[in-house]
């Protein structure tokens, strides 16, 4: 199950590398290299702080194949890139709860306390994009304008972890999660929903 | 005495983040962020360098939690953020010294040799602060105008190396070479030293 | 035979972070770090990623201690920074083609599937100078103007990884590859390959 939630997530953060990377001119290699850091840069953090071992993407090639694979179709289909950029924001907003929510669990697995999964959770979901924008050389958007970003990802963990904690079996509690996340995020961005800044 | 040492030093780098981000407008979740890894960033390369598991904030939630509060107060009184630059200084200086000395024992203790301990002393102390600055997009602090900062780490790590080497108990060998980096630190601001650049 | 590589590899690539970190009017401290991260970078990160330990320069403080050596010479002779930038191509690409091949072996030898290996086998090569440009606050070297640089790597790692496949000795097959890498890296330079951009 949150295996499934891995790949679902992978390609939607690939999507979001890819059109970063394209909008930067970058080549072939840069692009997938984007991507490929997007993707897996917040679980081969989260694994990193777990001391899981091997690496997921290390364990199963498929995956680094299947964002070669995307990043070939990204460049075969220019189309690709004239896609508007807020026809991401959906798979950006899936992407950042599948992953929050696969890395609690695999934090809670591996038998960390509540508060230290929930920001585990946090750093799989957000972590990519932050080496996405580091590599790109910007503040990383995380920080800058958040609109409830790492916040979505913040409050759904705890939904999960709380659902868990309570006897729910993961085959809800997972999914619940994953689309309290995704939710949280789009009605952010619509109605503006901004964390207080200090003045 | 190492943990002793290690809260201290959690709490100045947390301060000297929680600033950092303020300045440059950050909203909570950025705040937290900066001081998060600010905090930990050092400490945690060490550890997975190491391969010290499992990671002391992963271990001990209420660092982390130490960290939320000390944002969640600087957000509730906004005089922190008037705090003069140069305030924090000696919180700085303070936490460059417990960090890099504890830095430098855990290394010894995990069996390294002398030249790699003191080393990985300096990461230890001065890792928070470099990607405090490349996440604020900057060049590292320490590598532009040092004003001697890695150097008074590496010094006072020796000085804690040898002594234990000459047999000294850490309990006053530790609070000598923190002490010297402390001291260290304020004279190299306060006298202007400089490191030769090559020319 | 991989560690008489990787000693030529880190001179090769300590020598460029040097000489980088002088062209951006670094101090001692300042240009040892950067020649330690250009050095270590790539070879640290695929340690950690296969979490091989302990890392080869904690195990190896002669490393770190050779670096600091390079580093005190650049700062003794002043001719050192008066070198032409393009008499460091062929360290460059000669260090390229000597930690990818190494990373490839050590990926390999580790258990992973082809096609991860040849990935740790780029991110080995590429990585020290990825690090270098972020902390000098660039946009990597590696996605802008590539000139087929990771995938020059990416191809001698295959070259390797078939050759050693199809049974033939490492003595051969790792001069080889190294030398695959270096001698297309200089002729993607000389005649100006370019990877496709999207558009």
């Amino acid at each position: 199950m949150l295996q499934t939630i891995e790949v679902l997530g992978i390609i939607a953060f690939a999507l979001s590398g890819i059109a970063e990377a394209q909008r930067k001119q970058m080549d072939l290699v840069g692009i997938y290299a984007v991507a490929f850091m997007t993707a897996f840069g917040g679980g081969t953090l989260r694994d990193l702080l777990l001391d899981r071992t091997p690496l997921f993407w290390v364990e199963h090639q498929e995956y680094a194949i299947l964002v070669l694979g995307l990043t070939l179709l990204a460049l075969l289909f220019p189309a690709f890139t004239r896609i508007p950029a807020r026809w991401l924001v959906l798979p950006d907003a899936l992407g950042l709860g599948l992953f929050s929510v696969a890395g609690a669990g695999y934090a809670q697995a591996a038998g960390t306390s509540l508060f230290v999964a929930s920001i585990m959770g946090v750093i799989t979901g957000v972590f990519g994009g932050v080496i996405r924008d580091v590599v790109c050389n910007e503040i990383p958007y995380v920080f800058r304008n958040t609109h409830w970003y790492a916040t979505c990802a913040f409050i759904g963990c705890w939904i999960y972890l709380l659902l868990d904690l309570f006897g729910v079996t993961s085959v809800v509690a997972l999914p619940v999660a994953v689309g309290s996340i995704t939710l949280l995020r789009l009605a952010a961005l619509r109605y503006n929903f901004r964390m207080p800044v200090s003045g």
